[in-house]
């Protein structure tokens, strides 16, 4: 069986094993209060060209969005995003356990626009009995979405622009932010990131880390808090310095730049491949997620060689599958499957 | 100016200023645990035919779906309900509040089907990452609804057989109750609602009584720890004996709905003065709210002499307004209403 | 059967029922924005000369500390009080409901001091691990305390001073304000309360209101959203205007303080009449409730005749015991039980 | 420098580092639903010999006791534990902000008794008002406690006696689980942590993991919406079998017990020059934790050379300080440590 599930199918990247393995024995204080840590902050600010940023390491991506969340936001405030949004399908209600409603936009590609924004936000504060309605305090979108597609530089920065109109934070999920800035015809840069929007977070458990999401606030000021409230959040890793060494060795070189674009490249490649059999796609993205339409019972017939994830049902007849490159994807997995979709599809 | 904004406009029945005043220096003891708390839940569970219900007094009704919700789920539950309804819109996050996600479904007339109910939990547990979703836990409706429509006793059977099999609670939000089950061709009776739900209240507020909602645990082996949690939410009053009082004298002889019919037939004559003039709805109902749809200049003119709410634009020439009558309006205000309607609008 | 063991246990004074009577038929806005909250706010701006103060109604104490307390917090701050304070022992835990830890300091006498507040201050930032602890956000005290003993004016202001020292605000329950401003050898006064502390609240319930707190910012930023926490907390009465008509009859030819001072006196009598008899108190104070500490066998035979609450074990023969006067109390209640001390104890 | 300062400076066992090199590359399911965790679970059910229990990893120790406290107890219940308990002191209030009171007991030695608890519960309930407290709802116990004191079968089976009869379950903190279970004179074998209480976690983070804490449900009708609540607490690692993989190597020929056992006798010897040296200790315990009291210009002499925690100020010129060994710590530190507290101390 060659899989395609996810990008969190293995390990990490050998370089961090390494990584690990030759520190192993050094004695540090814990709680992120190391060299390490201070090391990758500062490697992360160079590279996303944030000087002034604030930076903090957790380890997963719900625990993230859910203590940003709530290090942003008073308790009678909300957070606007996508509908198909992490933080509002898959986090088990994480962000509402800590007391905050998820005010969701329709988002069909898995993205929200500064004119959607604008107008909620508009239809908010216009409707008389306003303060009977959880207050909008927030935006949360990701880049990539969770449907793989991206924001153009353009959206961003119109996106926020209607954040800084209404005094309101921007917080990006990047949980795949390197297969999002590495993606074909992607035109933010890193430092495009880091300057539209408040916080937002560089993702290794997908991009070739055992684990670890690094926090940035390039607005330094909303994480004069975040220390109390990420451990009050279970998110103080007591070994901060693992979470350390491992942006260390992500930023370093570029490494997980390098990373992303090689499974970027190789999804490009799958994509190629169900475009000549003219096969169409739930969604048209470029990052390291691709999602063809295809019929169930070709679905079934290739689930019994490859590990695929069965998306969404689009008719009685077909359905949208997920098939993720990452950093670990060995090229031979990529050419079995173009073979595959060129002679048995 | 005449009013028809809300129902909530004056104080309460004189028959409740009486009974205030009969009993002012009697001495009891507080929290609910007097004579008449204990009479008034008797006049319930009689009214209700629900014998062996547990009954509890509150004062508001964002206080009361706030407790009885956060009582009946764990955790990670949300609660199942129309977008339109009322712990979804108005009540400033006060689920979220307590930790629990509201799981809206689309609800053109304020109305969730069995159906739709059944479809949404066998696609949550179909989902194969339901483990990371909000799980439903119980479902919401209101009756009448946000938009003055109900439910028929077939719908109501349906949707309480679907919460059984599922094994989940049904709770109905009766802050109308009474308008609802006067309204004409209700074919649920009082019983009925004890019978086709876990839980619901009796809702005094907007029906007579200066403040107070009576919740009804037909269910009562949910009510185990209701107590604790409502002091816990600071809904249990002090002078507990309020309460009691004021559903003494609105279950006495019938009161409570006695105010609700002469409200229900009040609001018919308006809607069909209305409909004499072939003027749409925005929603077909038979309770003590009217939805009529008017050009937007029509509806200045006319804010000049009543007061209405704004409800809702339809296009971008016309909207439409609610108005409401209750147990306080004055037979005078409906004719000058009816005149209006016919002469002048 | 003569009860003393609250001072809840009537309705209200007969001019509050003549109000709510006067009243009844006005319509009014709801949530507080009625005429007669505002003319309320206005007379409690004038008698605790506070010009500047934002005020709020809202029905019980419970929800009044829960909703201030929440509003002012961030989520990992936690409230410093006696470990006797009503936050912390009787209101199953509404605070800890809210996400926020009490931090209990040791008040054999109900009150904490500016030394304690301060130390425990300086303890927590000295602590090498204060990022592992709940942060000291506010301070609340009570005003008379739980066992009716009251602040001297130089008390609160050392207190205050801390409080602004470290910038925390301080929070006053007022739940008997009025018995601590009329009791014996009080040196505080209204606009001391005002002037000493952030917020503070003027309690209705137990002086002489069928129910009602009136929140006061003497701080107003502290207040900013406040409304919609209130709303969040279910703590928005729909009809506010029954708060608002309240508060004007109380604060009316300064009725409240009349009330309270009556009460005030006739438990100056009930002390001194076991002062005569040599029986010792648990606690030296002035306010309406007075804890004599009695034989078991003594305290049963007296409970056959007089409704009195059973308060602490003191050793294994003697028990302290609360008589509570009230707004409400008949000086012929007084009288007999004078006689029964002085006679049958 | 020296470091004792505590038992997570360095990074994990060398066997750990290999076990995870060697399964780098093999694709698995995330969270939790791989073959390391179903085998590190079996191991854990055998050395623990609790064949029915139900096993789950999470990454640290605040989250996994804010996760099972959330998953115990209903929203107006609180937690039992001593006042020096990680979670009442050292969690920045994670319990309270799931909505829980933390009710604490003094505990000199760290330990809480059978009889205390039941005194507590005996009061509660007497307590006439006690619908207003926080509900007791579970024993929150650490082993060894904060101090490094342990318990004896006996006290552990007198405690879990107590919660049986109140029908209200016992969770262990297993933070330093095996450092207990090794300790001199512990008579408390693995299998009877698992018998004498409803939950417990296997500490790794502390004891040669990188990270890690196994919850074992002894009682495994507790777990029954586990994963949920730990998704939702942002505890469900993505890839799970990080915890597995560390966990089957740790159980594999008793390699936790080793380390501890090494860690323990370490602790030993140096408790053992301090006695030479008549330095009396904060408390008497036989942990990999010790607490000298000495004077304070020893203690700035000795930090010079030994990194070292200073826990308490004893009197104006002493103080305690804390002394740690680990799964890491180097004989030759211990014996550089002997050598100053004879010849230099």
């Amino acid at each position: 069986m060659i899989h395609f599930e996810s990008d969190y199918l293995e390990g990490c990247a050998p370089q961090i094993l390494e990584a690990l393995q030759a520190t192993n024995l050094e004695q540090t204080l814990g709680y992120g209060e190391d060299p390490h840590c201070a090391k990758a902050a500062e490697m992360i600010r160079f590279v996303f060209d944030c000087p002034d940023a604030e930076v903090h390491f957790l380890v997963g991506g719900t625990q993230t969005n859910a203590t940003v969340i709530d290090a942003l936001l008073r308790p009678h405030q909300g957070v606007i995003c996508a509908d198909s949004g992490h933080i509002n399908v898959h986090e088990t209600g994480a962000v509402e356990h800590g007391g905050h409603k998820v005010l969701a936009l329709p988002a069909p590609q898995g993205k929200i626009s500064a004119a959607q924004v604008r107008d909620a936000l508009q239809a908010h504060y216009a409707d008389f009995s306003h303060e009977h309605m959880a207050q909008p305090g927030m935006v949360y979108i990701s880049f990539p979405t969770e449907l793989g597609t991206i924001y153009t530089k353009q959206e961003l920065t119109d996106l926020y622009q209607v954040c800084q109109d209404w005094e309101i934070p921007l917080f990006i999920d990047g949980a795949r932010l390197g297969y999002g800035l590495e993606a074909s015809g992607c035109n933010v840069l890193p430092k495009d990131i880091a300057r539209l929007c408040d916080v937002f977070y560089v993702g290794g458990t997908k991009q070739g880390a055992l684990f670890g999401e690094a926090v940035v606030f390039s607005n330094p000021r909303l994480a004069e808090d975040f220390r109390y409230i990420e451990k009050q959040h279970g998110g103080m890793l007591a070994k901060g310095r693992l979470l350390g060494i491992q942006f260390e060795t992500l930023m370093n070189n570029g490494l997980y730049f390098q990373l992303a674009r090689r499974a970027d490249r190789l999804a490009d490649r799958i994509r190629a491949a169900f475009a000549r059999k003219r096969i169409p796609f739930l969604v048209e993205n470029t990052t390291n997620q691709i999602f063809p339409i295809l019929e169930i019972d070709a679905i079934d017939r290739l689930a019994a060689e490859f590990g695929v994830e069965r998306w969404q049902q689009v008719d009685t007849e077909r359905a949208a599958v997920r098939f993720c490159t990452g950093w670990a994807t060995a090229e031979s997995a990529v050419e079995a499957l173009e073979a595959y979709i060129e002679f048995k599809l």
